[in-house]
C-alpha cells in the first residue's frame, strides 16, 4: 500500500475513532511512523448520531476528514482500508489494499451493533452506529409518513406511525426523545392530512430501569421527561422478534410497526487471525492487560470499545463509551514511546468523569463523581460538553448554529430524503437487503 | 392518493424546482386547491451543486424540504411521486403512488443531462442535476485520490488523477475553478504522498469560448482566471466517447482518465401521454404559447426548463435556468387566477436581469443588462446574489458560514466519503451501474 519504509518504529492503529485519534494525537511528533487505518476518510461523532437520524443536524457537521488531522506531520499516513487478518507471526496485518507490516499495532476498531443472534431482527430492525446508517434511520422515518399518508387501511397507517426503539441506554433514550420533539414540533405542521395521535414512539427497555448505568435519579427522571413527552416505556421486557411488521416479546405485548431501532447492544468488532491466542469475552471484547495490550501478544494492542480491560474494581470492563476509549489512546502513546524507550509503563487508570443524556428540549440528566443533577442546566451543561468535544472549529459552529436555530424555532429542518431508504415499489414494510 | 376533494379548483403542479415553486407561493391563499408532486422531498438550490460536488458546502445546506414551505396553508398537498403519464382525455394523470385529477395541470418538471444518444458516455461520466449525483462526484474524487496513493504504475495514477469536464458552461466553469482550488488548497496537504502535479483538470468546450451565453469579456476573463488556476482550456472540441477510461474527441486530442463529469447539455424532462399533440422542440422542450399553455391542450401548462416559448425575439426559447423559470411561474399564478376569474391572460415577457459565474476565490464574471464586470467586485455580487436566492434563513446561515470558514481558512471541509461510489472491490475505474 505504498507506505514509505523509515528506520523509525512503524505503529499501525486501526480505527479513527475516540481512541485511534487519541492516540495518533499522542504520538505526534514522537520517534514513529504512525499509519492509520479506517474504513471511513472521516472521523465520525457518535453521540450526535441521533440527531443527523432525525433531522436536526446535516450528517457533514458530525464528521471530520481525518486526512485534515494530520495534515502537517511527516511521519504520518492514513489509508482507506479494512482489516481483514492479523498474522501475528510475521508482524503483518493484511487489508483491502493489500499487506502491511507492523512493529507495535493497535487495534481500535470500536463496536458494532449486536442482535444477539438474532438473524431476523438484524434483517429487518436499523441499526444507528454510523453516518449513513443514521441517514438511512431519517430517510426511513420521512418516507414511512409519506406512505401513511396514502393509505386508507387503518392498521397499515398506524403501523407506518409506530416507531420502536428497542434498548434504554443513552442512545435510545435520546432518540426516543428526539422523535418525541419531531412528533410534537414538525409533523404534525407538515403532514396535517395525517392524524398525529396515531403516531407512537415505544421504548422498550429489557431491564427494569432506563439508563441502567446512571443513577436512580437520572434513569426516574429520564423516564419522567419520556412520559411527559409522550414516549411509552416498556421495562422488563425483551424483544424476541421482528419480521418486518410485527414485534414480539419475552410478555404477551406485541407491536405492529414498520420501523423498529435497534438499540440494545454493541459489541466489540474485532478482526480475523487474533482467535489462535487471544480471549475474547462478554459483547466480543478483547481482553488487554492494564497496559491496553492484548493478552497473548507481545506488539499487539486493543484500545477503546473492543477492548476489555477487567480488573477487581471494574469486572466486566470499562463502559463502551468515549472517555475511557481517550483515555486508553492518549496513555498508550506515552506507553508505546516508553517501551520504545525501554521505560517502565503506567498502567492504565480510568478517571470516570460523569456521564449524561439528553431527553430533548431544556430535559437532560447529569451524573457528575460529585453530583446529579436533571433539567434545564443539566441541558446547558450537555450542550457545552459535546459542542466543545467535537473535533473542528467549522463543525462546532455548523452545529452551535443549528442548535440555536432548532431551539427558538422549534424546528429541524433537514428532513430530507437524500438517499431514499425504501425500495421505490415496495410501498408496505422495509428490509436492509 | 387521498387528496381530500372540495369544490375549489384543483391545479396539481408537478416540479418543486423554481418555477414550480414560484408558481405554488403565487398562488397562496388564492381560491384553488393545490397539489404539488415531486420526486424528492426536498428543493434543490441547483446553482450550487458544484459546491456540493467539491467538498465547500454540506448537501443539507442547499436542500429545503417542501412540505415546510406550505405549512400554513389550508388547501395545499404534497406528495411524494413521479408522473408516469398524463390522460389529458380524462383530465388525469398516473403516478408512482397513483391516479390524480387535475382541473390545471402545470409541468415544472425541470431538465436532466443531455447524452445527445451516447450510451457509453452515459453509463461511465457523471452528471451533477441533483444532490445524489453531486455527492456520487464527491465521493469518486476523493476515492480516486485514495486509489491513486496505492498504485505504482503511473499511467494508472495519472489517469485516476486526471479530470475532464465536458461543457464550458456556467456549471463546467464553476466545477474546474471549484476543482482548481481544492488542488490548489487542500489535495497536497492531504495527500502528501502524491506529486500533486500529476493532477490535471481538463476543461473541454464545443464552441470557441466559454460561457457561450455571456458577454466576451465574460468569456475571456473566465478563460484567463481558469487558466491562471492550472486549468487546461479546450475549445473546438467535442468529446465523442468515453468507455470508463479513453476519452476521445473528434480531433486528435484523447484523455486517459478515471472521471468525467458531463456538463455539456440539458434536455427538458417531459412527462408520458402528451406526445399525441404537442410539440417537442429542440432539447426536447415542450413548445408552449406565450401563456406557458401546452400548445395543443386546453389545461395544461409548462414553465421553466422544460417549456419552449419561442417567438421572433427569442427564435430558441429562453434560456434553462432560474430566472426565466421563477418569472414564468409568478406570471402563470397569476394567469390561472385569471382563467378561473375569466378575465384576460398576460402574456409572459422575461426581464433578464443579467447573468454570472464564479470562477474561484476573488474570480467571478457578471454580466448585467448594462454593466458587464469581472473580478473581486463580480465575485461578492455572485456571493451575494446566490446567499439570498437561497430559501431558507438556516441554510443562507450555514452556507455563509462555510463560505467565510473556506474563505478565511482556504479550505473545504466537507471532503467526505459517506457513501462511497465506485464498487468495494473495484478499484480500477467506475461504473455508474
Amino acid at each position: 500500500m505504498n507506505i514509505p519504509q523509515t528506520s523509525l518504529p512503524r505503529v499501525v492503529i486501526v480505527g479513527g475513532g475516540f481512541a485511534g485519534l487519541a492516540l495518533a494525537k499522542g504520538l505526534e511528533n514522537k520517534e514513529v511512523q504512525v499509519v492509520l487505518l479506517d474504513k471511513h476518510n472521516y472521523h465520525t461523532f457518535q453521540p450526535l448520531l441521533y440527531q443527523v437520524a432525525t433531522g436536526g443536524l446535516e450528517p457533514d457537521s458530525i464528521a471530520f476528514p481525518i486526512r485534515k488531522l494530520f495534515n502537517n506531520l511527516k511521519y504520518y499516513h492514513f489509508r482507506l482500508a479494512e482489516v481483514l487478518e492479523v498474522c501475528a507471526d510475521k508482524n503483518e496485518i493484511k487489508t483491502t489494499i493489500g499487506d502491511l507490516a507492523y512493529d507495535y499495532l493497535v487495534l481500535a476498531t470500536g463496536s458494532k451493533t449486536n442482535f444477539f443472534g438474532n438473524k431476523a431482527i438484524e434483517k429487518h430492525a436499523m441499526e444507528m452506529k454510523t453516518i449513513p446508517q443514521s441517514l438511512n434511520i431519517r430517510s426511513l422515518v420521512l418516507e414511512n409518513f409519506e406512505a401513511a399518508l396514502l393509505t386508507s387501511n387503518f392498521e397499515e397507517r398506524k403501523a407506518l406511525m409506530n416507531f420502536i426503539i428497542v434498548g434504554g441506554g443513552p442512545t435510545g433514550v435520546e432518540l426516543a426523545g428526539a422523535l418525541a420533539e419531531m412528533k410534537k414540533g414538525i409533523l404534525p405542521k407538515d403532514y396535517p392530512d395525517l392524524d398525529i395521535r396515531e403516531m407512537q414512539i415505544n421504548l422498550v427497555q429489557g431491564s427494569g430501569k432506563l439508563l441502567d448505568a446512571m443513577s436512580a435519579d437520572a434513569s426516574k427522571k429520564a423516564e419522567q421527561f419520556l412520559c411527559k413527552l409522550g414516549v411509552h416505556v416498556w421495562k422488563n421486557i425483551h424483544v424476541t422478534n421482528y419480521d418486518g411488521n410485527l414485534v414480539t416479546t419475552n410478555t404477551n405485548k406485541e407491536f405492529r410497526a414498520a420501523t423498529v431501532i435497534w438499540a440494545a447492544g454493541v459489541q466489540g468488532e474485532t478482526v480475523g487471525g487474533l482467535e489462535k491466542q487471544c480471549i475474547v469475552e462478554r459483547a466480543n471484547r478483547i481482553r488487554v492487560d492494564a497496559y491496553n495490550r492484548v493478552v497473548g501478544y507481545d506488539t499487539i494492542f486493543a484500545i477503546g470499545d473492543v477492548a476489555s480491560m477487567v480488573s477487581e474494581e471494574v469486572p466486566l470492563g470499562h463502559p463502551m463509551m468515549a472517555q475511557p476509549a481517550m483515555q486508553q489512546g492518549t496513555l498508550l502513546a506515552k506507553n508505546i514511546v516508553a517501551l520504545i524507550k525501554d521505560k517502565p509503563l503506567k498502567a492504565f487508570q480510568y478517571h470516570d468523569k460523569g456521564s449524561m443524556a439528553t431527553i430533548g428540549r431544556n430535559k437532560a440528566v447529569v451524573d457528575l463523581p460529585k453530583w446529579k443533577f436533571q433539567g434545564i442546566f443539566a441541558w446547558f451543561v450537555w450542550m457545552f460538553v459535546h459542542l466543545f468535544s467535537l473535533i473542528g472549529f467549522r463543525n462546532r459552529a455548523i452545529v452551535f448554529l443549528n442548535w440555536v436555530y432548532n431551539y427558538i424555532r422549534f424546528d429541524r429542518e433537514t428532513r430530507l430524503i437524500i438517499r431514499p431508504f425504501k425500495n421505490k415499489n415496495n410501498q408496505s414494510f422495509q428490509s436492509k437487503a
